[in-house]
């Protein structure tokens, strides 16, 4: 198996002259894929970072990102280790973080190189592309759908403001309660006039006051607040992260938390208790599609019909090694270990994690410093298995 | 018996002019009963108003609350019949909900007279009066606590501010995070050095998710954020409504939704479940309460060392019938009902709860359209039973 060193000699060509335009609804996938033809010059490995607390501490590269970053291309800016964000993160479109991540770290980053917690939600867009939909969380929610293909998707916030006295606590906030990127501006009396079909939690809620009680008017009643008790909509969650490692000494608390609060709540106020299906890792699912991702990056031609995470391309690749690098043992390592074959655990201690041990009852295959000691690794090991 | 003409022809002397200056220390009570020392020239009957729905609808009065308040003075302006303010909200000192009620009701309210939920907070002085304790909640919490006599409280808000990224969701908040109200600046240096002793709900806090995380944070490591795990300071609640009417067409979560949320999050980041005291109404040590106050008011002379609730000189009078006014079945009906003899309750259909019935475990002894309504049957009743 020579895998690597056929990979940098052939200086696969997804170079940045030949990036199409980040586009939300094309795939853009890197080019150079498509000239390596032989099963048997595609690499047998691949790797999926974690953004942040690995790449990215806040809106800064850390553990030497960037240079790990560039290893993975050749001297000419041409790909040479399929790689993949995996994040559990979110709220803006595929195309717009991977324009950050690509400024940030100096390589050209593709979208579909992007899987965010709410990538999965694309693929509901057949069931629910023209009905009434509310997007809540951080960032731009309803812009995040919007993009997926949703026609009919408003954030939780605008459609709060559309009903008078909904949110008590409303004379307290001195916050704008318009989202950043909102750009579409809806009907009242039409969007007044729809049930809500289902309520999606694309990023981290921000003022949950008002999204627990919306969200319990939208859910307890069939989607039309203020009205009688009704079935429930479908509610999805792009993670269930209880909590996650910041810049503070303790874990901050996250979507899952927020889960947690309102499904308490809407027990209280419901008969029937909270259905809702949440995503992201560690649910084995993320890494399954990650493979696909990966996959679909060494084998595939881009379609202009397809989208982020349509894998009908991804062919019968298959990877000796996958590389799940991460900064959450609860998270990335759980999740790396339960997906088994073919991935490889790798915790990185970057920043906050500096004092965490790798145990519990899935510890990582290995544990580093920094990203850039996992990518050195990872190139190490494959370059001695080539030679081997 | 003849309590209600005896009361009308002594014109009791609680006039405008003889009012001390509202002292948050003070108990400010009326005078007027200093001078009925007999003990068959008190009243037989008091009433405890619910506020919010029954006497005012947001800052308006409503159901003809002013006529109606103002039939239980006599024509110089001296209280008649003893009656307080009995309501499970707050966020201010009683001394200005007192101010407030005076000038929309456009009688003399006397701070003793009004009872918030909150109120039982005072009893706790001599335990936390010179800790540091957290005050959270909408208005002005920290400013409740201090006139209570607690020495060493600072609002939830100004303790987060002090931790930088204690909550991860601050960027993208566009408020103020300092209360209105908030005249004390804490030394930042002084306040990181101690461990909060206690947490206080005070009213419905405003913004859940900063207040959730601290809390969590101040209740899992025994006052210390950012600590490790221990001992769970005291949490205290001013009440514990699930749920309350307004303006929306359906109720809206209120404190008790934040205590389920809080719990239900605290109870998955700490090895023991949370423990918690709440007051307010429907607890009958409440109404228990309620009825010394009233006691206190018709047989008390105020002492300057006297503080609202404090019931030492509140005697032996005995009421034949005190009559609850609210419009909340679940808390003013059942509250009144569980307490017993000798309360009456009287429910009020005012506004947003015309369309409720009158039902359920507890149903209200009377169900009225008005405070109005309410107040002509109570005294119609006891002119009747003082002639009969």
């Amino acid at each position: 198996m020579n895998h690597l060193r056929i990979f940098a000699r052939r200086s696969l060509q997804w170079r940045r002259n030949n990036l199409r335009s980040p586009s939300p609804f094309s795939s853009s996938l890197p080019r150079s894929f498509c000239h390596s033809s032989a099963e048997s010059n595609r690499p047998s490995f691949g790797i999926a970072f974690d953004i942040d607390g690995v790449v990215l501490l806040g809106h800064s590269p850390v553990g030497g990102s960037p240079g790990a970053v560039r290893r993975l291309y050749d001297d000419s800016g041409a790909l040479k280790v399929p790689f993949i964000f995996l994040t559990n993160g979110g709220g803006y479109p595929e195309s717009k973080r991977a324009s950050e991540l690509s400024q940030l770290l100096g390589v050209n980053i593709s979208p579909f190189q992007v899987v965010q917690g709410h990538s999965p939600f694309q693929k509901l867009v057949n069931r629910f592309e023209n009905e009434l939909i509310v997007a809540a969380g951080k960032g731009e929610p309803a812009a995040v759908m919007s993009n997926y293909g949703f026609k009919n998707v408003i954030s939780l916030d605008e459609y709060s403001s559309f009903f008078d006295n909904i949110d008590p606590l409303a004379p307290y906030k001195k916050w704008e309660t318009r989202q950043e990127g909102a750009e579409e501006v809806h009907s009242r009396d039409r969007i007044l006039s729809l049930r809500v079909q289902a309520a999606f939690i694309v990023s981290d809620p921000v003022d949950w006051s008002q999204d627990i009680q919306v969200l319990c008017d939208i859910l307890r009643t069939g989607g039309l607040p203020g009205k009688g008790i009704g079935p429930q909509p479908p509610l999805y969650l792009a993670n269930d992260d209880l909590d996650y490692q910041t810049a503070f000494p303790t874990e901050r608390l996250g979507m899952g938390a927020f889960r947690i609060a309102l499904e308490a709540i809407f027990n209280r106020v419901h008969p029937t208790p909270l259905e809702y299906t949440s995503f992201g890792k560690p649910n084995p699912s993320v890494f399954k599609n990650a493979e696909d991702v990966l996959r679909q990056i060494v084998t595939s031609v881009p379609h202009s019909d397809q989208r982020v995470g349509d894998h009908s391309n991804s062919g019968s690749h298959h990877f000796r090694t996958l590389y799940m690098i991460g900064d959450n043992p609860k998270i990335d390592i759980r999740g790396a270990r339960q997906a088994g074959q073919p991935w490889f655990s790798i915790l990185t201690r970057t920043g906050v994690f500096k004092g965490k041990d790798n145990h519990g009852d899935f510890p990582a295959d290995l544990v580093v410093d920094t990203v850039e000691e996992a990518v050195d690794y990872i190139l190490t090991r494959e370059s001695t298995k080539q030679h081997s």
